[in-house]
């Protein structure tokens, strides 16, 4: 059984994090989606509140599980047996930050893979702090987001 | 079962090609390393010879198998059942270059997934077409190719 | 009364260069799409059915003109009286090559200005290249170019 | 009559930026150069005095008018009735910049354009923020901004 | 003689900074490394710590010499007469750094050329960040620094 | 002594060529320019041409020797005793290309390095190639080569 991890911070999930959930599961037996816990880092939501988002939105993918994890990356994907770990890339930004983690993290666990799917071009500009930025400037994100998390977003703002 | 192909002209094989094949050999229960086999474009090694490098290089995978074919990659990746193509990727132009086929082979058959490993950095200069024409200068390659292929590129150059 | 030129091979014309036109036109007065016709590259369509698939695809664009040339590009924008020429950009490799045909352009005639749309990134695939391609291997491209460049397609290969 | 706007920080005005002033305002009827006023971002100048360093800049440019704005730069644009946002870009990092604004500001108001101008290559380093730390380490930035910029520079540092 | 410089904050010295020391001084008759002592800057190592790692690790390059200066490197290089100041490139975002810093310098010293080495693709992820990161979140690091920094970094962590 | 080897085809040489070549001279004892005569490429002028126009241009610069060569150019840095080898980069292809031979000169000559001068801004767009385009539309090229070269261009087109 091929089980994957797709690792971030899900602040809030966006329908470019959707998008890649939807692809990576068809690849693995199971996928499991983890919000990487940084206490240093303020998040506008709680892990609680994003643990929710991902769950109404993933309760229809048989084999998406929602996790949650304070710590490295890879020490989390050794720790539930998966054999890769997955990421969007939507610019070159992107792509060179991927390359220079995935090197850092082949030094610190050479049996992880990390694995890259291209981010939807529709998507390319829906980050969740784009999100953020725009809801505090009173733009709509309707499509950008769930309901929930769009409803969610107006009440912090 | 999840099956993922890996497409390529593999003309020849190299170091580069074999690290891409042992790493994404192991996240699917089956790989299959297609020789695209371009009856336009000239290639230094027959689809004869090509196939039997790999089988060579891959006898010891047991999740591998070598197959070869004439037309577009996602037409063989739907005829045996993949999920996804995977791409190695050295260089901000080969990411380029994958980003824009693999938005085509979207828009042809968007169930098949293209996905990404990072090349190993020392790799990176690795390519057939280099392979070959250090070799016409009269470079080694030791290393950089199996010994079988040396031997076969020595005879043809 | 401002003037700008869109100069390209359009062999043929594609959803990618409607979607600049379409944009480009409203910025000026009048906007001139220039059929670059050089002798020297062979092409599909010739200059007379570039220009008919142009001229059909631009009607209801008041002050959008079709014209052809055979020559450098700035020349043709100073006989026209354009203050600049737009350029569409798909890539990281698009931009770089604007920007060295720009400076080339500078040195020849410092006022032309050459501006740059972005593309819209679910074009971001769409070459004429890559539609004659997709063609070639049997493959629809409904959608990426009109009904009537697509016949015109199916006759050619 | 086609307006379009020039939007920035200007803190100071520099040589690249009239650069792109000079050049874009020969492109429209109007060009407004507006200064996005953010309360939450630390200003070297007040937006008083970058306003009259841009209107003494600017005065031998007829069509050229100089105003400020806090909000989004799109909103702003609509409001004067602009078709389009100038900016201009020194390097694959701003080009990379611009995209992902411009895909934001097109979900926000697709009927706003993004026109990129390539900067001056010899003004590829003169940025506002280059120019006030050349000046807090004592160098000369002399041709760089204009005098009455320069006399400035040197009180506030 | 010819003199060159290779600056840097070396908090602390890693693998990918003696490869380049290394490499740079065959070229040179005299390789002058900088620590740039920024006294906004927070530091793991104190000036006195990164120079002691930096003696300990070039004693036996005999035309290597350790330095600390606060202010701009362009003064330091021509204080000490050098032609020069090489800096190692892993990355497009590390060339687009040292490409907009070079053209800065060129401005303020045109005598001091910049020189790119590139660095070697297996310390393509060997930044003194990185190792901090690491080591913060327990990892080993063993490799790529020497063995007195690692104790060091233990210390500090 | 440390000597420098500049490679290239310079065909013909241009005001790039010659600010790269100014640079590098000042930074080691001995520069030599050698011209990569490739039979299997066509070239405009021959050898004995482009060592005249390299010779009538450095004549003022008494390190600089002028040399010509058919092989692998590490093979030349080798037989003369250079260091490394000098190249300019104008722009993030040059940057991808020049590392990419490096890895391979590096694996074929590791004792010959490989330094980079970032190409004057001015000059991004300076090449053999588009002078010769340029010459060849009936342009001028006044200013972007010598007037012995301009004059010989003439004769060609």
């Amino acid at each position: 059984m091929k089980k994957a991890i797709f690792p971030g911070s899900f602040d809030p999930l966006t329908r470019g994090h959707m998008d890649i959930i939807k692809r990576a599961c068809k690849l693995f037996d199971e996928l499991i989606v983890v919000i990487l816990n940084n206490s240093k880092k303020t998040s506008m939501f709680t892990v609680e509140e994003r643990i929710s988002f991902l769950q109404a939105a993933t309760q229809d993918l048989d084999n998406v599980r929602v996790a949650d994890y304070e710590g490295l990356t890879v020490e989390f994907a050794r720790a539930v047996g998966a054999c890769c770990m997955v990421r969007g890339v939507r610019s070159i930004k992107d792509y060179e930050y991927e390359m220079e983690i995935a090197a850092i993290n082949q030094h610190i666990a050479s049996e992880i893979e990390t694995l890259i799917l291209f981010a939807n071009p529709q998507d390319s500009f829906v980050s969740s702090s784009a999100i953020k930025e725009m809801v505090a400037y009173g733009q709509s994100v309707e499509g950008l987001v769930s309901e929930e998390v769009y409803a969610a977003l107006l009440k912090k703002c």
